[in-house]
């Protein structure tokens, strides 16, 4: 995934402070639950997870489980370890990635693969699952780890999916779109869906809760496509082009390459499919987008699922929990600019 | 792990062929299932997943799950899904140990990181865990669940023990007893407890189940780390010195070691902890540990470990299900002469 562009961050950051205040206690009782679920007998577990949980994630996901909780009137503490489960999930499939993409850097720290090895990265990511697993099971809800092994068996299968189709620069828009509604989306459907279950709400409400999710997912998923290459403004600044370096087909690449002549085609395939980037190269690819308006319309497409998943959470009256739900679409759609 | 000598398989696998015949008809079941459950929509997902399914392992496991679920009388069908996950927890292992091992080869094949690449080993060991706890959830017992996924949690906590532990030639077998406990037993004991436990059965019952899977698993790996110095007539073969070329501390090196001369511990230093191995080190290796009966010793250990998994199943009556159990240790431990 893309990184947050530093400069702009500050800004749309301010966007959740709603959400972020009304989770807050809630939050400490996960950051205490994640913390000693990873004082495991075994040192490095503890140094490799902390490396990146400290990391300063947003811990995004988490905070839409207890939200949606709290948007449900969940008076129970269940929530708090399946929104740790939640956050543990999305570590290890980070601790995978970074093996999977040969990745250097993680929210800009060295990634845990290239300071403890490969093999740590991907044994603390098994454990991290199994302790989520393990949380679930505390919580005891069948339904709720349902919910949570279905989404933790899409995103291995979405992973999968993104590897058959990489440097593929002919991958349809709706195959990109397969891809990240398994890897990025199911995890957000289901850090909303658990909370409504738990508070035993009604179907309608529950699958509200999961579209709110699943499309907020997308949103993110396609603004951080956006942000790697600059986001609206394309200008080149720090962590910039980290995807077009790794050949990852992301939107912005999928709408160039179908919007543009044979010459930047061959462009295309030559630095993403054949790996062979020069010097320029990443210039030459901002500027197509530019041409193509392949980002802003990245953008575009990001805030047509934003406006979806603002509309999942339409039945549920007026609340603080949902005005700051609402924050939360605004901030995935606005880091873009 | 090491590989079975195939001069030997043949006569050690008609010990359990009366255990074989009893679980053949729920196996059938337990085939189906996990054909059913690798049949992805993404086809590598397939071919990654049959390439090690279908290559012969022995599915012993899963066998156990069955044969315990046979001998407390559990008249139902969750047995299969849960032998199925076992199989397919045990499956992931190997996917990804091949990634941290580097290996190349695995039964007497390529491994699938070689034919596929890391990333696909690492992916669809996701993708299969994934699998596995969604069919637990189908199963829907949350003891079940809380076994299984206790145990995942400790197979992953083993592995980095042992990474941690690696190469450290001053390994105490104590010290290496508790990797194996973790990275073996653990599921060994997972995969007898559920029987038990979906026939309902009293709490002894269920600990005698648990109690000889454990003791099973450790003196089954105790004895493949003899097999892969060629068991006790340490004779060079096929396959044999696979963990030597790897560095791999195993019992028989702990024992070796241990018992050794300034010389001798100088050797496996400079061979395993610094990995400077030279033609005849092999044979070094061995006659050293003929020289302190380390690989007789091993199987002796691992032989009393077998006698407490026998005792384990003491409190049962006599039964087919009882007798075919106790011929799964006389396999496990036979197969080292």
């Amino acid at each position: 995934m893309g990184i947050v562009i530093p400069l702009e961050e500050k800004s749309s950051e301010r966007v959740i402070d709603r959400l972020t205040a009304l989770v807050a206690s809630d939050m400490g009782a996960v950051n205490q639950t994640i913390l000693s679920r990873t004082g495991a007998d075994v040192g490095m577990i503890t140094e490799v997870a902390n490396h990146l949980i400290s990391s300063g994630g947003k811990r995004l996901r988490p905070i839409l489980t207890l939200a949606t909780a709290g948007l449900c009137g969940y008076a129970g503490d269940g929530h708090i370890k399946l929104a740790a489960s939640v956050e543990f999930m999305h570590t290890a499939t980070l601790l995978h990635d970074d093996v999977v993409d040969e990745s250097d850097m993680r929210r800009g720290k060295l990634a845990a693969r290239v300071l403890w090895g490969n093999e740590a990265s991907v044994l603390v990511g098994d454990f991290l699952l199994g302790q989520a697993f393990k949380m679930m099971v505390e919580v005891g809800s069948l339904q709720c780890l349902d919910v949570l092994s279905s989404a933790a068996a899409v995103i291995a299968e979405g992973e999968v999916m993104q590897l058959s189709a990489a440097k593929d620069t002919a991958t349809t828009e709706d195959a990109y779109l397969a891809v990240i509604r398994a890897k990025t989306a199911a995890l957000f459907a289901a850090a909303c869906e658990v909370g409504p279950i738990l508070a035993q709400r009604p179907k309608a409400e529950i699958e509200a809760c999961r579209g709110f999710g699943a499309n907020l997912g997308i949103a993110f998923q396609l603004v951080d496509d956006a942000l790697d290459y600059g986001g609206s403004s394309a200008k080149l600044g720090k962590n910039v082009g980290d995807d077009f370096r790794e050949g990852k087909i992301t939107l912005p690449v999928v709408l160039s390459f179908r919007r543009g002549t044979m010459i930047e085609r061959e462009f295309w395939r030559r630095t993403l499919e054949q790996g062979e980037v020069a010097d320029g190269d990443l210039e030459t690819a901002l500027a197509t987008m530019k041409k193509h308006r392949a980002l802003e319309d990245t953008i575009d497409r990001a805030r047509h699922y934003g406006a979806m998943a603002r509309d999942s959470l339409e039945l549920f009256p007026a609340s603080a929990w949902k005005h700051a739900l609402l924050d939360a679409v605004e901030f995935a759609v606005s880091r873009a600019h």
